[in-house]
C-alpha cells in the first residue's frame, strides 16, 4: 500500500522545541545535496564552524555540530572526557541532568550527584560540599533546564570546578542564541547544544565546543572512546585541514544550521538576547494577569522558556488539546515529577515575537474559559509590558 | 563578519554516496518542521517503518531509522546486541567491515576478523573455518561493499551463521533500494543502512531492524547498552504505542525518508532494482569501451556502485577535478588501499538513469583525452547495451 504524500498540519510551536522555523532556513534545508567532501561542502564547514565560536563566546579549534540531536551531543562530550573509573559530578535539578548521570555511568564514571529542588538554580557552595574534599574530572550543570525553565547562573559553577580541580561541562541545549553564553569568559572546557531552540532549525545536529585543556584529555586518552560514531578524535580530522572521511555528515541539515546561524549574527547576539527578554517578561505578564503562577523566580527565569502550574481544577491535557485543535498552537506538557501540573511555554528564535506571546495568552484564555474558569484579559497586561 | 546565504554549486552526484535527490524529496525536507510529538508526526512515524519494512522485506515490529547517518546505525547494532566478552565473527573485505571490527572491540566483544581480499566476496567456509568448532554471538557481513563494488551474497552467510550458532548482522547501507534485500527470507537479524545511497535521500538517517530473536537479546541484556542515544530498548518505547519521549527526532529528515520511500514504492521494487541492473551493465559496456576494467568480477559486481581501476599512467585526481570543475560531476576515489588507483562511480536511486550514465562516460573520455590518451566512443557501447 502507497502512503500518500506528507503535508504537515499548520502549527505555531510554542513548547520546549522545536520552534518554528523561518522561512530562509526551510529554503537553505532544500538546496541540492552535494558531497560531503565537495569543496564548497568543506568550506561552508569551515563557516558553521566560525559562526558557532560566535555565538558561543568562544574561540576553542575544537568547535563544531555532530550529525544527530542534542542527546548526541551529550553522550559525546561525556564519552570522550570520561574514561572507566574517572570521578564526575553532575548537577541534577531537571530532567537533563538526570540524563547526564545516566550518560555519565554508562560511559563508566564513578557519579555524585548533586541534587536541587526542580525549579530551583544552584550555588557553588552545594558542588563544593558534595565533592567532601575529593577532586573530579568533571562537574557538569545544565545551563538553561528544558524541563524547569531555569536559567543557571554560570560563574559560581565555574569557580566551584575549579575548587574540585574539575574541567566543566555545560549543557546549552536551551540556552544557546537565547540567553547569552560566553563560553570561554565562564572558562567552559565542553559544551554541547541543539538546533531546534532558540536557533530556530530544525532538530537534527548537536553543535559541541571543546577547550584547549578538554582536547588535550582527548588526546592523552588511555583507551578509545567507547563510541566510534561519537569519536571527537576521529571526528576532527574530518572538521580540521586532513578533511580524513569518517562519516557522512547530514548535508543539507548543515545547509540549514549554516543559515540559521547566518540570521543570528546578522541580528546581533545582543539584539536577539533582548529580544527573547522582552518577550519573556510580556507573556508573564499576561499569565499573571490569568493567575497563572510562574514556577520559576524571576532573576533565574529563562525568557525562552517559561514554566507556569497548571491552576487546580483545570485539566491540562484538555487545555493543550484545545490549543493545538482550534488554534494549531503547540505549548509543552510537564516532565518527570511536573507531569500534569505544569505547562511549559517557548518563545524561541523565530517563536519570540509579539504574534506569539499575544496568540498564545489569548488561545490559553480561551482554553480556560472553556473549561469554565473566570479569566482576565491577559492581552492588556502584556501589552503594558511592552 | 557575517557570512553570505549558501547557495551549492551545481552537482551531478555519482559517487559512492550521496546520490541525487529527487525534487519531491527536497520539497518534503523543506516543509514547516511540527513537534516530535505531535498527532501527525506519530502517524508519519508509522508510515515510516511500515514502508522500511516493505523495502526491507521484514515483518520485523523494531524497525525505525536511527537519528544520525549510517555509522550511527552500524554502531547502534554492534552496541544493543554486544555485551562485553561476546565472540563476534566479521567479515573484512572493504572498509565497512574494517570499521565493523573497530565497533565491535569497542563495544567490548572478542572479535575474529575472517579477512579476504578486496573486490571478493565470502562463502559459507570461510566463516566456518574462521570460527574453528567455536560458537559466536554475532556474525556480521557487508551486503553492498561501498569501498569495493562488491555484493556479497547472503544465503551462505545465513548459513555459515546457523552452523556457529550466531545471530546474522547485515550492512545493508549501499544495498537498500538498489538490489534485492529480504530480511526475513535471508534470516538477517539485524540490519543497518542509510538514507543517501539508493533511496536518494540526504544523509542525516539509519535506517534499523531487528528480527525477534535480536529483540529478544536486547530483553535480556545484563547490563546497559554503552549508548544511551542508541539505546534500542529505550527508543522502542517512543516509536512503540507507549510514544515516551526519548531525544528530538530529525523531524524534517523524516519528512524526506518518508518521501524518499515513497518513491520507491510507487516505482514498485522489482522495477528499482531492474532499472539499477540496467544502467550498472550499460556503464560498465562504455567503461570497458575505454578500455576501463572493472575491479569486480560481473556475478558479485553491484550495479549501483562500479569500480573501476585507474589506468596506468592517469593521474586520478586530475580526471576528478576535470569532472568535478568542468561538468559539475562527482565520482569517488578509491579509499585505503585502493586509493589512487580507483574510482568508485555511483548509480544510485535518482541517479541511475540514461542521462546519468552517459553523461558520465562522455566526460570521462573527455578527461581520459586531456591526459593524452586515445579513447574510443563509449556512448554507441553503452547505447548498444540498452
Amino acid at each position: 500500500m502507497t502512503s500518500s504524500a506528507f503535508c504537515p498540519p499548520n502549527r505555531v510551536l510554542m513548547g520546549p522545541g522545536p520552534s518554528d522555523v523561518p522561512a530562509s532556513v526551510l529554503r537553505a534545508l532544500a538546496a541540492p545535496t552535494i558531497g560531503h567532501l565537495d569543496p564548497a561542502f568543506l568550506e561552508l564547514m569551515d563557516e558553521v564552524g566560525q559562526m558557532l565560536r560566535d555565538v558561543l563566546g568562544t574561540d576553542n579549534r575544537l568547535t563544531l555540530p555532530m550529525s544527530g540531536t542534542g542527546s548526541l551531543g551529550m553522550e559525546t562530550c561525556l564519552v570522550n572526557l570520561i574514561e572507566p573509573g574517572d570521578r564526575v559530578l553532575v548537577g541534577v535539578n531537571g530532567v537533563f541532568g538526570t540524563r547526564m548521570v545516566e550518560v555519565a555511568k554508562r560511559a563508566g564514571a564513578e557519579v555524585t550527584a548533586v541534587e536541587a529542588d526542580w525549579g530551583t538554580a544552584f550555588d557553588e557552595a552545594q558542588f563544593v560540599k558534595a565533592a567532601a574534599g575529593r577532586q573530579f574530572k568533571l562537574l557538569c550543570v545544565v545551563h538553561a533546564e528544558t524541563s524547569t525553565g531555569v536559567l543557571q547562573p554560570l560563574t559560581p559553577i565555574a569557580d566551584a570546578a575549579d575548587q574540585v580541580g574539575a574541567m566543566l561541562l555545560v549543557d546549552a541545549v536551551t540556552s544557546l542564541a537565547g540567553v547569552p553564553i560566553e563560553a570561554d569568559e565562564h572558562r567552559v572546557d565542553a559544551l554541547y547544544s541543539g538546533t531546534q531552540k532558540c536557533l530556530s532549525c530544525p532538530p537534527g545536529l548537536a553543535p559541541v565546543t571543546f577547550s584547549e585543556r578538554a582536547e588535550s584529555v582527548l588526546s592523552s586518552r588511555s583507551k578509545p572512546v567507547q563510541s566510534w560514531y561519537a569519536d571527537l578524535n576521529l571526528i576532527r580530522n574530518y572538521w580540521g585541514s586532513a578533511r580524513a572521511y569518517h562519516h557522512t555528515a547530514p548535508i543539507n541539515m548543515m545547509y540549514a544550521l549554516h543559515e540559521a546561524l547566518r540570521l543570528c549574527v546578522e541580528e546581533g547576539l545582543d539584539e536577539r538576547y533582548a529580544r527573547h527578554a522582552l518577550h519573556g517578561r510580556a507573556l508573564v505578564a499576561g499569565l499573571q494577569a490569568m493567575d497563572l503562577q510562574p514556577r520559576v523566580e524571576e532573576a533565574i527565569r529563562l525568557p525562552q522558556l517559561t514554566t507556569v502550574a497548571v491552576p487546580d481544577g483545570i485539566d491540562d491535557a484538555k487545555v493543550r488539546q484545545h490549543l493545538l485543535q482550534t488554534y494549531g498552537l503547540e505549548i509543552g506538557g510537564g516532565l518527570g515529577p511536573m507531569k500534569g501540573t505544569t505547562w511549559r511555554i517557548g518563545l524561541m528564535g523565530a517563536s519570540a515575537t509579539r504574534r506569539h506571546v499575544m496568540l498564545c495568552l489569548t488561545a490559553l484564555a480561551d482554553a480556560l474559559r472553556a473549561q469554565g474558569r473566570q479569566v482576565a484579559d491577559p492581552v492588556s497586561a502584556a501589552s503594558d509590558a511592552y
